[in-house]
């Protein structure tokens, strides 16, 4: 029986609903985990929330605020899923405090952040792990071997887009999301981050980039109660918008491919669509995180005549993470993203290794966001530097 | 240049329409067509419905009703696309006055009139074809060339359906297709006869059927005015409908592939539903009229873990009759099968010999439209007999 | 709080760890539950493979045999979920105890012991359910409330299948699932099993049926061990295959619909391929388990020339059961219908009344069962007696 | 009858043969054409060419080079589809000679090119028509017609790709359209042509691009015959490509929405992927060239829970231009579009009226790729001036 470790959580709205499920299933479906998470105390803002989330969500104890937590002696991992500005501060007193840290996207309010996290995990020699969950997506994770085996060839064309259509109300009120203090950028940071993450996994690094970045509605609805996530009510005053609703990019990579990202929550109709197409000399792939149990592949190498895209059902017991769940066919949803993450980083830990993707990725990440607002403020191409 | 034929149709409705597209463009898609059909006469019912389909369509001449049409001594090819209940008549006429007969399906109203044709046809020598046109859709041809090629194996299971909603109105009118003494059948020899063919074609004989047929809307208003066709104007007074709305049944293949076939005009949403899936042994086939340039296949054989349907785009020149029209990815409409019949046809009195669908497969598929009545009404397993 | 209920699962497999998700996630997902299940013990054939699943799946004690825990003083409800032979001894045996039953499908080997089974909850008046789990599908609740909202207007016509391909290799051994004193039969009461259950649910009674049973694979390497499951391995002596491998038949519903069903482990490509589609008078529906997520629906009153298939990503809070997860367009997986079911189940008890679909919808699918059983053999349409 | 109207070609290569198709069936499928074309002339570079072609396409005479067939006094009407560099010149003297122009997309090389055909036009006082034939898919012309009945409200976003793959293999030759001084540019011209004009179609006019231009392959075989269209022969020289094989930009329309751009010749697997995304305020649209029969749109006023996208299979008679095909559910193909096209020329031509897309519309797009390709050299955003 493997040796357990115990965790704690700062962040109890969405994200800690989620990264709680990472905790309670990786044992259940990967009994070859190295290390078994405990869930030991969760935090939040106030204590009534954290004690709400205790019990929902089964973790042991409650605590308040970000700041004791990361100093409890029999806790080894800490887990930030609070807003970004909060990020560094915890990440940083945490690593300090010599606990590895798992950190949401996006990792940082900008670089200059990001590199003192940096710093810290460096400095104290802690595991380190950020949450682009959706490089463990079985597909997405297959995709990564295919294109490892030559499946596409030289990559020519990145083409993603990260849809969503949830504040498209223009009632919809100014939740934390879209206050430029609290979430540092809008869908750019919250969506551009998870596929420029994806584009990084599978296409390699961005040389330069050229953006646009738009608010359609400028002013929203001041929020009535004092928090409010997704499904938040709006109260009487005004207030602004200072996030993007959308940003666009064209991006040039360092080995000549080039590549389109759109990131926006102004496309009606679109729930979630985090999808992207790869275009390589040899095959071509497909991914739409809507339907994220398949993945569609088209080999330029097939016969003449007999080509086409084909889509793989990606739930066959030899597919990514998959032999930990259900016979062929019986399709997994988005939170198993997160127990093949902490599968990752519980093993990580064991091993005294940070996997990717890392702060190292998360900083990789944070430079192209940043390149982007800069192209966006200047009207010309940007080049990253990480 | 290839010699000219004269060609002489009787019929000038939906399908006297569609017909006339395959003469009037053989030779523009396959100029090494053997014989170049030359449109010469339409006849009709009546006059005046000849002289307007002849403007339109592109005929040189007119006449009435199909007596005469058959024994025009400048004719040399007789097209019948009237009404069921003349197939016979008109196609053992214009065999016994020597000319080559291309018949719409269903061939005739019963396998005793299908038997007569044939007897015609033999003892005359002509040339003999049945529209069972979907054959020839690309996709349709491609799935012929790869299950030759094995890339299915051994056929397991046939699941066809014809879904059709263009009468679901209960006050769609009693046209001529609701009416037993006229089509024979409503939907089964409509739409099932479409579906036996491919299934002869692409799987094999069918031993034995237990079918049912169903009429949803009993009565409907007769027609306003005397001839009716898809979109026909409802009348005041009520009439029988004395032809099925739908026919389902399932079938023993001689091979001992099982199987099931469903006709119906009342699936709603679905305006023209010809759909088929093969299971084999090796693979897989699905095709869907609606989507006529795609083809889908499964291969077995493929790797583990890298298995799915495959998604062919059935326009590259290396495709059945593709090389006829327009690069890859510039789809054909439905209207194209009837060009690839004529061009069969043309090639097949070129060199003496009737080209496959013809009088023998429409017997075949008749005797299982007979077999699936007699099942209907008796309830019991009925074998095939020819 | 809740008051919590202690639970005892017979069977420890691929069914036992789908249940054990159910009770352990159900809190979690839905606060609001009536009654928190305790997951106390787990029995199965061997005291070691109850053991080893104890771990995993996270019950508190493990135990060999059935017929000490369904005595087990401290439980009060039985989860059954062992081969289809042991389902009537099991919860007979259980409700007279007086422990509330809960039975995987289909409900025992036939009809006469599914009526057994029924005399014993009526007598002790413990609460019964059945996990036809597909009803608890989000979009399948979704279709039932649209259904009932007149969606679909007068059902004309049932088009279900239910495809896999898990044994097509003649090489996979001769596991329970294909020997007919454990299983009962083959693909019919595994997999028709589930479709029957939804066409009660979405369309009505079925009145008879008429059908046919197919093994394409008659003799199957023994098992080389004394267990096996979807992943199991041949030894070197064969046996006999006694169940079908595939089951066809038509049914004429009560309420004058009709409708086919296709079960079987012979469609290459078709992982679990369970689909549907209703058409009625006002409109239609689809189904596709393999993207479970989704429904699509056809509305026959939609303005002319904007009449289409809608589909519809049934993941928005106010779907059925999808207020307990995540954000639109954040997809659920398989393993979340079990939850479902637990939610209903925890309910039902709490409010002492047994949840659709209980044991009179077990006893009337195998109803439907059996009359295929005697029309395959007699060759004829058979009334369906319950 | 309607009056007929005499047309002289210039060219026979693809675009030949699919306006001859144009011509041929527009009085089949529309009767109530106010003007009949006759198919009087075609030339082409050498008197075989013109001669083969004339008869495959069914003209009445042949003729070498364009200079004569723009003065011939029986000819009403000069059809351009010629390569693009000799656009201009042939217009210009067809309307100096006081002949209507049907021109092929892209209009000429440049923004002066175009000027210089307006003045033409204009001083002639002839009727003129670019071939934007997209805007003449049914499914499109529905979009159209929806949006103008507020189907999306206020545009947000534009997305469109028009993705190829003809010329990935390396030796695949230098044919015209991969030479600047032929064909003016690559991908550019010849597919962002199109979603270009769509875009000003749909959305409505372009302020601003930015936008990068990529050629993957840099040298190829030199071509070994003196002409060759899309499957032409490699020889054994290599010479430079001087056109880009990609171009992508980003673009901010005079109405507050925002726009990406891409065309390319190097997208394994998408052979004709001419597809577009539009989100507005109220609702969403969706096309694929490869599926033309198809739109997508999603109504953000949908009840709640009902809401998904709905495909409409754009066939029925009321559907634009359906009237004259065939029944729903009977798909048509890419050639459809000329024949719609040549229809609204015809009728333009009776009415003394230039019908849209016309000359000014060709110019608003090639001012558009001017400027993307400005913005290519330049790196900066470039706005689009007429």
């Amino acid at each position: 029986m493997a040796d357990k470790i115990n965790v704690g959580m700062v962040g109890a709205a969405f994200m800690g609903k989620a990264h709680s499920v990472g905790y309670r299933d990786v044992a259940f479906a990967f009994p070859d985990v190295k290390l078994v998470p405990v869930m030991k105390e969760i935090a939040a803002a106030t204590i009534e929330e954290a004690e709400s989330a205790r019990q929902v969500l089964g973790w042991e104890r409650a605590s308040e605020g970000w700041e004791k937590i990361v100093q409890a002696p029999d806790i080894q991992l800490i887990d930030v899923c609070t807003g970004n500005n909060l990020h560094k501060d915890i990440a940083v007193a945490a690593a300090r405090a010599g606990k590895h840290v798992f950190c949401e996207k996006p990792m940082a309010m900008n670089v200059a952040e990001c590199k003192e996290m940096i710093k810290a995990v460096e400095e104290t020699g802690v595991v380190h792990m950020i949450n682009f969950n959706y490089r463990r997506v079985p597909a997405v994770e297959l995709a990564k071997q295919m294109i490892e085996e030559g499946a596409i060839g030289t990559p020519y064309h990145w083409r993603a887009v990260y849809l969503q259509d949830w504040i498209m109300d223009p009632k919809f009120p100014l939740v934390w999301r879209l206050k430029k203090e609290l979430a540092g950028s809008g869908a750019h940071g919250d969506l551009n981050a998870h596929i420029i993450d994806l584009a990084h996994y599978l296409v390699g690094d961005i040389d330069s980039v050229c953006g646009l970045m738009k608010t359609f509605i400028k002013q929203r609805p001041e929020l009535a109660a004092t928090t409010g996530g997704l499904g938040a009510k709006a109260g009487e005053t005004m207030g602004e918008v200072t996030v993007d609703d959308a940003t666009l990019f064209l991006a040039k990579f360092a080995n000549g491919a080039v590549g389109t990202f759109e990131a926006t929550r102004f496309a009606g109709g679109n729930r979630n669509g985090n999808r992207f197409e790869i275009n390589g000399s040899e095959g071509s792939i497909r991914f739409n995180l809507e339907r994220l149990n398949e993945l569609e592949y088209f080999d330029r190498r097939d016969k003449e005549g007999r080509q086409g895209w084909k889509t793989i059902l990606v739930t066959d017991p030899v597919h990514p993470y998959m032999k930990g769940w259900w016979p062929a066919g019986h399709i997994i949803g988005w939170q198993h993203t997160f127990v093949h993450q902490i599968y990752n980083l519980m093993n990580g830990i064991a091993d005294k290794k940070s996997p990717a993707p890392n702060f190292y990725d998360g900083l990789k990440c944070q430079a192209v966001l940043e390149a982007v607002e800069k192209s966006a403020e200047t009207g010309q191409w940007v080049k990253v530097e990480v």
